[in-house]
């Protein structure tokens, strides 16, 4: 069990107003807030609903490692999409960037995202015990 | 604490191209992808929200008991609805359903889900030391 | 770890019928459902965002004070947003509610929830090893 802190990787830091934190380890949990494809202002990937996953995935693992651990420990990704016809172009995202077992994902078509350039936010859920790498 | 590993159930297995997993244990927790009525191609119930809960949580029992717990062990459920004025006919499904203390209950209304014909997804959260079903 | 149980809050009890519970106590962990400001049938708070989400604050406070906890344990909101226009109004009741290190925060616009005058529903994470208010 990890004690509980807050993590924080500069590139990703939260504004300095914020009021929130970005990622908070909690006993072996990798805890996070939902993470879009913003970055100085603009949605990395553009208008491209599988770019910007990737790019939030990218986000997502960045946060991960900070904390001391690696992609292999995501079990979970709750996905909220603007428009549920791309939901193909999530697919191929996770293709691409998962390998071994597939995290669990739940993906729910939403009205609205903090700003109207972003398409797809994502939960994602981590621990230290997971590893998807191995074999089961 | 059990190893982390993914739990299948034959009758509601992941298509093969699935970049998903549909149930996975961490630790004491039994982590669940959100669940739909959806069985090969159509809504289980039709056009019954009732008729779609109760198939949805069928199948999480069915997803539960294969990771080696039961419907006792369910503590917490995030259910998404594309209508909000079928809000009735979710507790009736939870009533009808379920036995001793309630799970946890989270209810929104989203845009959409994956299908058309899908009004209602679930995303359930179980765990192995939870028994709802004993006297507290 | 604490034995699994219910946590009730006599003024803000759940209905007489209702199909789901408030607060469970899992383990470390603190486990709510979704929380709204509507109260005797009306939303604390009014047509304001900023005060049904401080009032929907004090009332998961008051859950997780039940349970044994503090304001301190909450390490996590999933936040439900009728208009995200208003993100504003969420930032400044979290910004006037919290002190210490924040949460994590997930924040979506959704289509609707369960009453009309209800702009805001906030599903939040607690549990017992998490102290916000400590140095770290």
């Amino acid at each position: 069990m990890n004690a509980f802190h807050k993590v924080s990787v500069p590139a990703t830091a939260e504004p300095p107003k914020a009021t929130w934190s970005n990622c908070l380890v909690v006993g072996n949990e990798i805890v996070l807030s939902g993470v879009t494809a913003r970055k100085d202002g603009v949605a990395t990937g553009g208008a491209s609903v599988e770019k910007q996953t990737l790019a939030i995935l990218q986000r997502i693992a960045e946060l991960v490692e900070a904390a001391g651990g690696g992609v292999q420990n995501i079990y979970k990704l709750v996905i909220y999409l603007t428009d549920i016809a791309f939901k193909d172009e999530v697919n191929a995202a996770r293709a691409a960037f998962f390998k071994g077992i597939f995290p669990c994902s739940t993906l729910v078509e939403i009205k609205g995202l903090v700003f109207p350039d972003l398409l797809v936010e994502i939960d994602a859920f981590a621990n230290f015990t997971v590893d998807r790498h191995a074999q089961h």
